[in-house]
């Protein structure tokens, strides 16, 4: 019987042409992140359920790929629901296994500890146009650091990263969630629906700010209160400091030192950062996680029309494993995203030409194959990759195949040499 | 409620001194392999059911992570087994995703296909020490080259690879599972019982050939065969060339020019390296999985008591996935157990020192501290990696788990600057 030959459902074969700009890409992120006193780290890609299922993953819970118990453990006569039947889980994010690993480790780990992961997560999202069931992620994070050193450090790393790869004119968003949280109390809508106010506001670059306050309208807040908000967005348009403005303006419902903290991050990384891009305070920014306490930033590349990464701080995440409170900062970069656009923009790998192919007659004879294996180590040695390949019955179609794979010089070997 | 800190049963974290070693060692076979002409790819790590149960994985067919279905297709009201709620599973080795990848891609690849593929796999084995259910695998394989070029690049690598990586005194045990059949086919065992005869003879280096001998007997099989085989092997002590030896006492058993290809193998390879090991005719080589079809090779390194890695000719799995014979050939490393050597070994990864911690008194001004960034950037730039903290109140202690982590150099950075 032939078997399947696509991959499962949502997930793909990474190709040679597209494996190589990944390699290049995360040799540079471990580079760059390494220069900063990131360390490498490396979870399970299966995760305990319980940990999956906390609360912590919000809508990424409901795509869980759950695995199921074995032996003994599966027991189909008694079970009455999924949940019954599975003991783990791949996956969703590299967050929820960091704060475990880090739980776990803490005694083993420096403080504060500088974590780089990179690596497969999985979302059993509807299967479309670019978006997978098996994707890369790749955070940086900072544990037990409570200053804002670890959001200077994130951008400023995540920042020089973005320069290496080669992009030019993009933008860190830059908010708190305590400033969003001042500006909807402030405007007096309940607390406890501060979440739903932040998920309409969060649609502002789509339907705009009109579109904002129809919904909230809709959504049954009262208009005193749309009113009042939206009023905030339109003083902020006319502030040289939007920060410095609401920090004076809601400082009888912000928590004190909000809004100077994040003026402190904005300058810092200003004056410091050697890269050129756009620090930007974005009050309509919200990022989807509710685990986010402070500062959430996100990147925008000009023209992709979407973000390419985004992160912020999550003060109270590493205490629900240790219950031992713990400060928590992380970026994360859109690696498939970014991986997107090399490919599109054409991207070549620097240093990965000069590769080069040995095509040998059919029926060699072992002595001369011996003498040509010979040749071919020695310029191994010397650095030049070389291929050995039996000449194809179509070696213009095999050439032009190795020329696709990178191949720039080819060396025919006959069974005659010419002129014999 | 606190969560689960461990990770799930049979997995690991790597903790970042392990982390170092494995980057440094993929480093090495990348650009080793490479230099070869093996072109890295990647598979999802979740794989179609039925091609993980198609009786290409032996045991470990047994050992599979399945994963439930989702949505309407979970039906537990009419299942009646395990298989009626899962559609995939964790692939349990890389050679299975490789062949359904090269079957799927075939058209865009070049031919021959040299793939080089490093990830993990999952077995849901019985926890033992030293043996993780989640593990990696590193794989080198040449598909669509039927000739002897393919076993020979494929040893002139993984030695090289080897050598590199600072092993010395190993050895290559070679055989043909042809040379296996017709010693079996010349000794009269029944054609149907030789994988048992095979299973039994693996045990040589274990209970030695008066046990292989007494289990033979003991399983049924016939005192004369018994005796013809032990007498071969007998025979083989004395003989310096053991293949072409066989090749003429067992010409009428034997596939024609199995063993002259073997001698072929054996001779190339023994000119061409420039690696020193030794390549060792070994007939009592078997090799556990039955997809192998002629040579077969294991790396023993001395005073190791275990494999270091094994691989072979398999030219019929490919075909059961497009019904097209394709020739294949493949050689895995024991990329964990590398680790594990390297690790009691203590093995420093070059040129991984010569990093700076800057340790800051807390309550730094913003100001002092954005010149002391700038410093760490310029630093950065020049390629020593900086790591910036803030002073613990217990620093020794700190600067010993940064030392511990690699970390040469501290400066330290006081609020008030001495001397002033």
């Amino acid at each position: 019987m032939a078997l399947t030959k696509k991959p499962v459902t949502g997930m793909k074969d990474i190709l040679p042409q597209e494996m190589q700009i990944r390699d290049y890409l995360i040799g540079l992120i471990k580079e760059t992140y390494k220069s900063f006193g990131f360390t490498p780290i490396e979870t399970p890609v299966v995760e305990n359920l319980p940990n999956l299922t906390s609360k912590q993953g919000g809508d990424n819970e409901k795509l869980i790929f759950k695995i199921m118990k074995r032996g003994e453990k599966f027991n189909l006569q008694t079970a009455t629901c999924e949940e019954d039947l599975a003991d783990s889980g791949l996956r969703y994010d590299l967050t929820v296994p960091l704060v475990r690993y880090y739980s776990n480790h803490v005694n083993e780990l420096p403080k504060p500890f500088k974590a780089l992961q990179i690596g497969p997560v999985f979302r059993a999202d509807r299967p479309q146009k670019g978006r997978f069931r098996q994707f890369y992620q790749c955070d940086i994070d900072i544990l037990g650091e409570a200053g804002n050193l670890a959001e200077i450090e994130l951008i400023l790393a995540t920042t020089t990263l973005l320069g290496k790869i080669g992009f030019e004119g993009f933008t860190v968003h830059i908010n708190d969630r305590r400033i969003l949280k001042a500006m909807a109390a402030y405007s007096g809508f309940p607390e406890d629906s501060y979440d739903k106010v932040f998920i309409i506001l969060d649609k502002m670059d789509k339907i705009g700010m009109d579109g904002v306050a129809a919904e909230l309208v809709e959504s049954g807040f009262a208009q005193e209160s749309v009113d009042k908000y939206l009023s905030l967005f339109e003083a902020l348009k006319t502030q040289e400091d939007g920060i410095s403005y609401l920090g004076e303006a809601l400082k009888d419902v912000m928590e004190p030192g909000a809004a100077e903290n994040l003026s402190e991050i904005v300058n810092s990384v200003r004056t410091t950062s050697t890269t050129p891009f756009n620090l930007k305070f974005d009050p309509t920014l919200v990022r989807g996680m509710s685990y986010y306490t402070g500062t959430i930033f996100e990147i925008e590349i000009a023209g992709l029309g979407c973000s390419a990464g985004g992160g912020g701080r999550y003060d109270e995440m590493v205490g629900k494993f240790t219950n031992m409170k713990t400060p928590a900062c992380g970026f994360s970069i859109g690696f498939e995203r970014i991986i997107t656009i090399l490919m599109d923009q054409g991207f070549q790998v620097p240093g990965a030409a000069n590769k080069k192919a040995y095509l040998l007659e059919k029926n060699m004879p072992t002595d001369r194959m011996c003498e040509i294996m010979k040749e071919a180590q020695a310029e191994r040695e010397q650095g030049t990759p070389v291929l050995i390949a039996v000449m194809a019955k179509n070696k213009k179609f095999q050439k032009e195949q190795l020329t696709a794979e990178g191949y720039t010089e080819f060396k025919e070997f006959y069974v005659k040499p010419l002129g014999e």
